[in-house]
């Protein structure tokens, strides 16, 4: 965080500051989202934090939450939540006819979207202070009019200078005159809403801004815009994204939830801490000095944000049960293997590869050969003993206990 | 008119193509006119013929009137006209604020502008083949859904190919986004009218280009546009217009329009009779070759043509009263001072200048001076000998008639 435009705040908003912008990429202006916790603070106001969410079906991951958690925050210093559900555009599709993707939502859909999104977001956000919001309340009002009166408010420069919309009209790629509107249309929702503070990734940035712009030109107080970062997958490497396979979603079974967390590097172990988990700014740093001086072991600490989080998503008794059964698999001194290992039933002389794949061990046959060939896939005996099996054409003609990866086992039975 | 795209009509329908596009600027696509022309009969169904108008208090003059008369031909070729007032935008205003010169108009304000057009227009149209049609009417039901679905049907791109649109954004003056919905709801309001065929200046050309785009967007047949030219005024030079005071008003006073009229060069009368003339396109040509052989004196075309537009102005036997009494004026053979020469009241001993000024034979003492010095300043004897004023410091010290130019006259009495 740029800290030069400080304006003085006591202590205790001093840290809260602090704590709101931890892991943030960039707040815009600083100074004013200063200014603004001293003023919510010394009026007894709450701020009004607008973030905006797809209305089709969520499946939310960490990467998600990571916005969601820091909602959680400012509710924790007494703020309240606008959690804005986007159902207006998606309940009118693709005006250019041109998306495919772009499925048109009925109002049952988006209401039954809306359902999933409390029973997911609820296990972070406080229900008291969250006001779930449909931006078709006040977008359906609007008129000819009014987008006559939004439209003159922005010129066509100013708009041509988002990232996307430059690059495109360089290279003569086509910009549908619709797109144009989007950005004003969620620049309204912050002048319907008088949100103080808007959070979005940092994709969003030009949005956020139009919803500053725009708030200005309708005569209010301008809000904030705080972006926050893309969570980076488990590989360490690229963003969180279902389609990349390296994500946790946040309805996976717990001990999914917890292995993959175990399984991060130290160093992605230390920037989920500082985006995912509820301790503190102070407690952050005490666990990487701790680490730094040895008193701490890396595999402790990860254990303990593993926990944290998988309870987050379910409860304190189901993670400490989900840790336990962990250790018990991948816990040299007391290795064993896990109870209740699933059956398969294989046709004998049937070829590894294939058994993997049915066994739902790997997706698809290519993955089931490469997880072979990186010698991911264990022959495991009675006693626990294990040999690695590298020959995806190997055919099976005896039962014995597959192990794939760290956690997944299946006994074979022919 | 280009007719290398040909599509072969009857002598009858050929006739009707020459005379509607007699004068025009440009017909876009000249086949599809054609087509639409032979349709139309072939059908019995009449042609839809749009042109809008602007709602403020019209005082129309001959310049406007080309259209008009364009709209009038149709009307004679069975043709139902659109007369489209675009009172929508007049009662919003400039949404963004900018332009103190665009006035709100209330309801009541349009309602009465209206009729003021109607007087004027149905001077040259059929009241029982036109339509007045108000553009509120549909643009008020407007939602910002139906304004999705338009803007999603032009690109950015596209807009700005308008010549004052990337002219204005290579220069980097600011273009509203508001003024990229003006061309979209002009098309629009050819959608709502399924217009066949628009009309419309030169500098509309975009314009009615869009209306075309979204009627095909909309699954329409599309219009053709044909595009009137300027009128040149009096001067032959510029445009005819107010404020350069080259004009005709279609409610001066029928001396003034038949004299104006009788004061245009021959060249420019030719051009007043293509476009301005309800004679066919054969009596044009007639009337061009016999001043060309000599066998018709120029004046006498122009008096024929004064003669027929006072008439559409005003009526038969006022236009013939009128033409007597401007040759008793100006005609040699029988030449004698008009009735009725206004007098005007002087101090013994004041400049020239200034009594012409002050008699209201110029608008200012500049104007008053530059006519002196141009020589269309007399003094006319009581015999009807005329002498020409040059020197603009003269004292009158004696009582005679002024006349100033063709035709002003008056009577100086101290």
């Amino acid at each position: 965080m740029s800290t030069h435009e400080k304006i003085e705040l006591p202590a205790m908003l001093e840290e809260q500051f602090q704590e709101l912008t931890r892991g943030i990429e960039e707040v815009l202006p600083v100074h004013e989202f200063r200014k603004k916790l001293l003023d919510a603070h010394n009026k007894k106001i709450p701020l009004r934090v607008k973030a905006g969410f797809d209305p089709t079906a969520p499946d939310l991951h960490l990467g998600h939450t990571v916005l969601i958690q820091k909602l959680r925050q400012f509710q924790k210093y007494g703020h309240h939540v606008l959690f804005l559900i986007g159902d207006y555009t998606a309940m009118i599709g693709d005006p250019t006819g041109k998306s495919e993707t772009r499925k048109v939502l009925s109002r049952a859909e988006v209401e039954a979207n809306a359902k999933t999104y409390k029973e997911q977001v609820f296990k972070i956000l406080d229900p008291q202070k969250t006001e779930i919001v449909f931006n078709s309340h006040w977008l359906n009002d609007l008129k000819l009019e009014d987008m006559l009166h939004l439209t003159g408010k922005y010129t066509v420069a100013r708009m041509l200078e988002r990232d996307d919309f430059s690059k495109r009209y360089a290279a003569g790629a086509p910009i549908s005159l619709v797109e144009f509107m989007y950005p004003l249309m969620q620049g309204y929702d912050s002048v319907a809403l008088k949100s103080d503070i808007e959070l979005g990734g940092t994709d969003q940035k030009f949005n956020l801004l139009v919803g500053r712009d725009l708030q200005a030109a309708y005569g209010q107080a301008q809000q904030c815009v705080m972006m926050t970062p893309l969570l980076v997958g488990l590989d360490g490497v690229k963003k969180m994204s279902k389609s990349l396979g390296n994500y946790i979603g946040i309805q996976e079974a717990p001990a999914d939830i917890y292995g993959k967390l175990m399984s991060i590097s130290d160093e992605l172990m230390m920037l989920y801490y500082t985006l995912l988990s509820d301790k503190s700014v102070a407690d952050v740093e005490g666990i990487k000095k701790s680490i730094a001086d040895g008193s701490l072991h890396p595999k402790q600490a990860k254990a303990d944000l593993a926990r944290e989080i998988t309870a987050r998503f379910t409860s304190t008794e189901i993670a400490t049960a989900t840790a336990d059964e962990w250790n018990k698999v991948h816990n040299p001194k007391d290795r064993g293997l896990p109870q209740d290992i699933p059956e398969f039933r294989y046709s004998k002389g049937a070829q590894l590869v294939a058994i993997v794949k049915e066994a739902g061990l790997a997706p698809s046959n290519s993955e089931a050969r490469r997880m072979i060939e990186q010698k991911s896939i264990y022959r495991v005996e009675a006693d626990g003993s294990e040999t690695v099996l590298t020959d995806f054409k190997l055919l099976v003609n005896e039962d014995f206990i597959l192990r794939a990866g760290k956690r997944k086992f299946v006994k074979l039975k022919s």
